[in-house]
């Protein structure tokens, strides 16, 4: 039977490998995780609204039924091409007939010094969970050494990037300040917790039209969040972050939401023709030079927009993106067997979307259209819960928010990093952990 | 103000805390977590039917409201007697009036070589969790590498210890398997599958009813789990255990439920008198011997029964015991702020349960009236929920049981731990992580 390898379990494979299902093809995807993150969500678990299982599914679970589709726990290490085989760590290559690459990207410092050592970056689980006990670390400590806290950077912190994630972090951050003054019994000055936004461009949402980015900023600015746009980071510091202006703010945290490489991934590494950020190029049918079997989709590819007014330009690097090339990279596999052509890709713009805290979220049609404020959110809401994965999940969810909503209830603010002595942040550089 | 600090947030350290709001009392509970952890179904994390936030509730959500008690992230170090101060890793003393000491215990490994280094323990999140990843990434070992797989041990499971959580462990650890073959696309014989209970006693559940203890022993057996009683582990290694009648039983995974000590936390450090397994001798009103303001209460102290024909028995480590001494401990230092005698503490025996799995439980009444079986679930169901601290953790609890027991839908079985490459169990001592 012909074999697919999928490689990565993001919305790009899974997509690619769902539609595979039952289809006479012997499927096997593999990730060095067994589960999918829905990355859209990985804010809200940085920012303690959510659980990490609530944005984390087993991807055993969700082919435990598909006899022709298997999972391999590993992670890639390359591509033999000559013996057409998927190379792993520790394990026997995987031979394949097909071959679907979809391996994501990760966070882009851009080379700026300090970046990678000192910035927290937004894209994994790991990511994510090690940002959250971060955050809940730094106000033990201002609970704990209070004297000079604000001073030192310890209540600052700094979002670099002003696309959707960096707006919609800042917006939780804001909340989860608010949480830990109102709730939580931490004892500092709810005034003194600094959220600065960082961006070099002038505006905010670049993808979204002016009108949603001025909402966005206004939003922002009104819960209290600093705007430094048009302003270029210089370097990070443990202590501090310098911009181009000359200024240095004093904080302990920056979350880095500034852009994607696919540069340093797997991608990369397998010797085909990479463009802008290292991004695999594609043909229109999504299969990557030279090799006329090998397909790439996702954040990982330079997936051609494809049709329209917009049909030579790049498309995002979004789920929506990932999800359609991947469905169509299958199909493409599956049109080959059946002797029939392969069709060029064409994305289907579904909108774009943003949220910036509890009832304020932007939603912007195809048509150009913007629905913002409550309405927005509640969109946004709807359409995160029906691509949530899984029944349990949607529904956890569902009751995660619903009582957060309502009064933040007990929300999943723990530490679980291994360091059982909090980091004690007295400016002097003798952090005991994190 | 008369300042009360409590050591530890476990059900003792609550239940005392608690007992303090909104009393004349300025009290502050240290623990190094920044969350009390419900200890009596870390089993389920550890076996992928909880996840780590249902069992772990944030302390500062708790006390949120208490504006006489405050929580203080702290790894304590010791206490220095002649200042009345708890000192605490990287921060300043607390000084105190009154003491509360509800440290807790650790696993106890009675000097048995390659106990502690090879095995896991199961008493506190992290080990939950470090089980977890532990057992799910043998599973993928095995999918990855089947061959020799069983001859290995990387399919057997040893739980040592027959009490309640090793008989706990033990049944959700055949679920587990179960599901894992049923609806995780696992490629193993299940019957391949091993889960050995050791016990050095003749029979399970010591504190139990014979009739119990049957009953126990007949249903783990009849779901396949091989019961090695009388048997005392004599050592531990990564890729076996040796039991002492010469049988060696290869295996990858070592569940410790053996037993708990005092010994090695700070309890026993602080230079009071101790008793056996270093639990802290107090007296009938739980003050430590020459320290008329301070008390060890739970798991920590040598609790006496106190009333009926087992006065002078020591109390059980559990819960129960916790939550009322703890209690008591906090009702003696206001009642002495009132100019009132201090009373004696008299253990309420509420009952005892254990569960076996879905549909088969034992809960033993005071009267020694035993109910087990559906029923014998339902009410170790019920108990628990009502005892999970939170509104939102018991929905959500509830949810995950619900569903879980209809279908064992997406159970939490993803691997978090930072190791992003599976291990490779060749049995050739290479593993790569874990």
């Amino acid at each position: 039977m012909h074999r697919v390898v999928v490689v990565g379990a993001g919305f790009a494979g899974l997509s690619a490998a769902r539609a595979l299902i039952g289809k006479q093809v012997e499927v096997t995807i593999v990730d060095q995780r067994n589960f999918h993150t829905f990355q859209p969500l990985l804010y809200e678990v940085a920012t303690a609204g959510l659980e990490s299982g609530d944005v984390a599914y087993p991807i055993r679970v969700i082919f435990g039924k598909a006899a022709n589709v298997a999972f391999r726990m590993a992670a890639v290490t390359g591509v033999d091409w000559d013996r057409r085989e998927v190379l792993l760590a520790g394990s026997e290559p995987l031979p394949f007939d097909s071959l679907i690459i979809a391996s994501g990207a990760t966070a882009k410092f851009f080379g700026i010094p300090g970046a990678s050592e000192h910035s927290f970056p937004l894209y994994t689980l790991t990511d994510a969970r090690r940002l959250r006990d971060h955050i809940l670390r730094r106000l033990e400590d201002v609970d704990a050494h209070p004297e000079g806290a604000a001073a030192r950077g310890a209540l600052t912190f700094v979002v670099v990037g002003g696309g959707p994630t960096g707006v919609e972090v800042a917006g939780a951050l804001a909340e989860l300040l608010d949480v830990a003054v109102k709730h939580d019994g931490f004892r500092f000055d709810r005034a003194a917790g600094r959220i600065v936004l960082v961006d070099a461009l002038d505006r905010l949402l670049t993808p979204f039209r002016e009108s949603a980015a001025e909402y966005a900023a206004g939003t922002l600015a009104a819960r209290g969040i600093e705007l430094r746009l048009g302003r270029m980071v210089k370097s990070v510091q443990a202590d501090s972050v310098a911009l181009d202006d000359g200024s240095s703010i004093p904080t302990r945290t920056v979350v880095w939401a500034g852009g994607v490489t696919v540069e340093h991934t797997v991608a990369g590494e397998i010797g085909v023709a990479t463009g802008a950020n290292g991004r695999l190029v594609v043909g229109p049918d999504l299969t990557v030079e030279g090799h006329d079997d090998v397909y790439a989709v996702g954040d990982a590819a330079a997936v051609l927009w494809g049709s329209g007014e917009d049909a030579d330009k790049l498309c995002p690097q979004v789920a929506q993106v990932a999800i359609q090339s991947g469905a169509h990279a299958a199909a493409q596999i599956l049109a080959r067997l059946d002797g029939k052509e392969r069709r060029p890709f064409r994305y289907k713009d579904k909108g774009i979307m943003a949220t910036i805290g509890r009832r304020a979220a932007i939603t912007q049609f195809r048509s150009g259209r913007v629905v913002r404020g409550t309405l927005g959110w509640l969109a946004w809401l709807a359409l995160h819960l029906v691509y949530l994965v899984g029944f349990r999940n949607k529904i956890v969810v569902f009751i995660n928010w619903s009582w957060r909503y309502l009064s933040w209830g007990s929300g999943p603010r723990i530490i679980v990093s291994e360091e059982s002595v909090p980091g004690i942040d007295t400016g002097k550089g003798d952090e005991l952990s994190s």
